[in-house]
């Protein structure tokens, strides 16, 4: 049985601190906006204030492919890459990348399973020793990329799951469907949802009826991501997808998340309204691979270098205006 | 007389070679959103494609103080520094910061003008001889950032006065007033508009009378970065009223400019719409000193390196889907 032990929060002293630090400054209260947020949480989530700048981030990225392209909603053949989880080919990986792949391809999930309940499990498990290997190897800051063919369409199913969403209300154009194109997608939704109705509450089963095997692995990763107390970017809609998940099978998980960017699938903004995960870029990015996640690492950094580099009015000697 | 000669517009051969490679990368069209127009445009401004990665990206930051502050305007004291216009200070500057000084601090523009006619050529051919200096000294993207006391309010009221606003609909809180001090600074804003009124279109004269010598070199050094070729990246309220004055002075400069990114000012937000400029990032900032232009800088970075570094679907060889 795939279950994680209890999300711990980041560090509640270190937030403290950092909130006092930002506080001390010198430059008026607040006016560093969202970077001062970030930097309270960076604190937070490594325990120490001021905190570390990242010396490794990580951006990892699940690769799979789905079935329901076979009902035509994608614009894109299968031609991708990476952490090779269920890509729909048999052509040569390196040992690497496909050492986690649980099946080729996952599923069309608008007439039949996903997965099986063992691959599920699998794809969760594998996710899981991926997010170990990471940060075994050191990684202080992950970011989370998706990559396939298909996938939005399965993240989009199961973010109206488990927001009880209507098919047309969260459907978006993938990287780039026609009209025609979006009708067969939002089709494809609607029979995916009724096949997998009543399982809102039950991650796996959900998982394995209309999600797949590259989002059951990114959950596995997010969950057990923030069990090992390690900061994660999240990127678009099918990372948010398996955040959403990550978060039900491991409650308090979304405390060491930031949503690294809106992308303009709306039913990413409806995930990260559930999670309540500000963004912190609004670029109109929907390319996925964690191109979202890390165009916002520099202001992340940023936001770091304010607690750890600025002076405060103590060690400036600046008058603070109250003498 | 300060005047400028005719702006020209970027480029628009490498403009239309940059949009159609955009076309041709390894991934859907659109796909990475905001950086694809941002990586057009920096074609444009370099009359290249793909564009070359900033070298000698450089921050300026205009020193002035506000004799408005006399009104009660501010949270701070006046303890600032840079390229010195107008701080209302003697206390030692290095030579290089105080070389273009114009005047110890601008006027109560309240109650009197900010600065004599002959101050504010004086100003304005100061930032045009820093932009200059910067192109001439190998600066490929300028990024404009204000400092001082008080200036918020005199930004306030060019905006105003430029964009015919009330004043209860622009003012702002500043870098942090309180209710009182933010009616304390409308009424001022409303004695400099009194003051200002029929000045709309003469750039000059507005700045003498409601502006301030900071806010006149900005403008001078705007205007004279476009006659240069050189593109730049806004910041905030301040630096984005100088610009709505320099794009006066000398009509379509904005051409060669984009707004880092968008305060917390409602007259910020104004002017950005009247310039038709849509900030890259909006983080709530509102610390001035060029910091919020500084955090879209990498993201601005990452959008050249798509054009410069991403394969095309030709180079990679990959199905484009329509065969």
């Amino acid at each position: 049985m795939t279950d994680f032990p209890g999300i711990t929060p980041p560090d509640a002293q270190a937030e403290a601190a950092a909130l006092a630090r930002q506080g001390t400054l010198t430059k008026p209260p607040g006016a560093l906006g969202r970077l001062e947020q970030l930097s309270v949480w960076v604190s937070a989530c490594q325990g120490v204030c001021p905190p570390r700048q990242f010396e490794r981030p990580r951006v990892v990225v699940f690769a799979g492919d789905h079935g329901v392209t076979a009902a035509g909603v994608s614009a894109f053949p299968s031609e991708v890459r990476v952490v090779d989880i269920a890509v729909d080919s048999d052509a040569p990986l390196t040992p690497t990348i496909g050492a986690h792949k649980v099946r080729r391809g996952s599923g069309n999930i608008a007439v039949e399973d996903a997965l099986t309940a063992e691959e599920t499990e699998a794809a969760v498990e594998a996710g899981r020793r991926v997010a170990d290997e990471e940060v075994d190897g050191g990684a202080d800051l992950l970011i989370v990329g998706d990559m396939g063919i298909g996938n939005t369409t399965a993240a989009t199913t199961l973010i109206a799951a488990l927001t009880d969403s209507e098919p047309v209300a969260v459907v978006g154009r993938g990287t780039g469907v026609d009209d025609e194109g979006w009708a067969r997608k939002t089709a494809a939704i609607r029979d995916a949802l009724y096949r997998a109705r009543g399982l809102a509450t039950n991650p796996l089963p959900l998982l394995q009826v209309c999600g797949g095997a590259d989002l059951a692995a990114m959950a596995g990763f997010l969950a057990q991501a923030a069990v090992r107390r390690t900061p994660v970017l999240l990127d678009g809609v099918v990372v948010t997808a398996a955040a959403l998940l990550a978060d039900v099978m491991a409650p308090g998980a979304r405390q060491w998340w930031q949503a690294g960017h809106r992308s303009t699938e709306p039913a990413h903004s409806l995930a990260l309204q559930r999670l309540q995960l500000d963004p912190i870029v609004d670029l109109q990015m929907r390319l996925g691979e964690g191109t979202g996640a890390a165009v916002a690492l520099p202001i992340v950094r940023a936001a770091v270098a304010t607690l750890g580099s600025m002076a405060t009015f103590g060690e400036a000697a600046v008058n603070d205006g109250g003498q």
